[in-house]
C-alpha cells in the first residue's frame, strides 16, 4: 500500500505541520494535507496507513527539521566551554526553535490531541524522552558547565519562554525573554 | 440580547472549559456548549454574543477557578518564610493546577486558538500579564525568598512542567518531577 516516493511524502508530511499548526489538529485530514502539498486528491491516503500514521510522522519530521545544521554543530564543538558562552548557546536554540513557528504550533497541537490518542501518546512520550536524554548526555559530554538537573530545568524554563513567545508573544518583551534566559543560565548552572 | 442568569452563564462556560479541553478550539461551538450543559439547543447562543466572547470567558474562568481558596491563603500567609516552605508551596501549586485538569488543557487549546483570533490575543495577552505581575508582587510582599526574576523563572519551568504532565505524564516520572520543583526553588531563589 505504501509507495516509495521520499521527496513526495516529505512533501506531505511538511505540509501536514503546516495544517496542523494553522488548523489545529482536528482539522487535520488527508483532504486537507492534499491541498496543502498541492498534489492530487487522494495521494496523502497512499502514502500513509491512517491518521495515526500521519500524525507521527509530522511528529518525527518537526524533531528532524529542528536538528542543528553542520556549521551550528562545529561552532558548538569549538566554543568557550563558559557561563557566558552557555546563555550565548541557550539564546541561539530559543531562536533557532522558535523561527520554525509552524512547527513547534504543529508539536503543541500534537500534545494535545495526545491526550486523546493513546497510540499517539506512546510514540510522542519516547520521542521527547530521548530528545531530553540526549540533551542531556550531549551537555555532560560537552564540557559545559551545568549537571544533568540543570538540563532539564533549563528545558522546562525554555520551552515555556517558546510557548509564551509564539501564543502570546507580547506578555514578555524581547528583552525581558533575553533577559530570562541569560538568567536562567546563570542561575541553574551556578548552583549546580 | 445578553440574559441575566448568572447560575446558567456559569455552567455555560463551564461546559465550555470541558468542550475545549476534549475536542480542542474548533470543536468549540455553541451548539457542543449547549450539550455538554445539558441546556436546550440555542441557549448558549442568548447568553454570548458570539464565539469569541464565549471563548474570552472560558478563559476568564479558568484563572477564576485556579485561584487558591482561604484556607490556603491563611495557611500561606502564616507559614515558614524559608526555602523549604517555598519549594512545599509550589509542589502545591503544581498540584492544584495540574489536579484542574480540563482548565489548563483549555487554556493551552486558547493559547493555540489566539494565534488565529487577533482580539483572542489581545485578551488573554492582558490577562496572563496581568497574572505574572500580581505573582510577582504577591510574592515581593510575602516575605518569601527570591526576587522578580526569580518568580518569572518559576512560572516558565513550572508551566512546562504541568504541560509535560498533562499531556505526556510518562516522559517524567512523579519523583522526578518532584525533584525539579525542589531543584527549582533551590537554585533560581538561591542566586537571587
Amino acid at each position: 500500500m505504501v509507495r516509495r516516493n521520499d521527496q513526495r511524502r516529505a512533501a506531505l508530511v511538511d505540509g501536514a505541520i503546516e495544517v496542523l499548526a494553522r488548523d489545529g489538529a482536528r482539522g487535520l485530514t488527508f483532504r486537507a494535507v492534499d491541498a496543502e502539498a498541492a498534489v492530487p486528491a487522494g495521494t496523502a491516503s497512499n502514502y500513509f496507513a491512517n491518521r495515526d500514521d500521519l500524525l507521527t510522522q509530522a511528529g518525527a519530521r518537526v524533531y528532524e527539521r529542528l536538528q542543528p545544521d553542520e556549521a551550528t554543530v562545529t561552532r558548538h564543538r569549538t566554543a568557550e566551554r563558559d557561563r557566558e558562552t552557555y546563555a550565548e548557546l541557550m539564546r541561539e536554540l530559543v531562536a533557532r526553535v522558535s523561527s520554525f513557528r509552524t512547527g513547534y504550533l504543529a508539536l503543541l497541537e500534537l500534545r494535545l490531541e495526545a491526550t486523546r490518542r493513546p497510540e499517539l501518546r506512546t510514540v510522542l512520550t519516547e520521542r521527547v524522552r530521548a530528545d531530553l536524554d540526549a540533551n542531556v548526555a550531549y551537555h555532560l559530554a560537552s564540557g559545559l558547565p551545568g549537571d544533568a538537573t540543570a538540563v532539564k530545568l533549563l528545558y522546562l524554563a525554555l520551552n515555556w519562554l517558546i510557548v509564551e513567545q509564539l501564543t502570546l508573544p507580547d506578555v514578555l518583551t524581547p528583552q525581558e525573554r533575553d533577559e530570562l534566559v541569560a538568567a536562567a543560565v546563570d542561575r541553574i548552572v551556578a548552583a549546580s
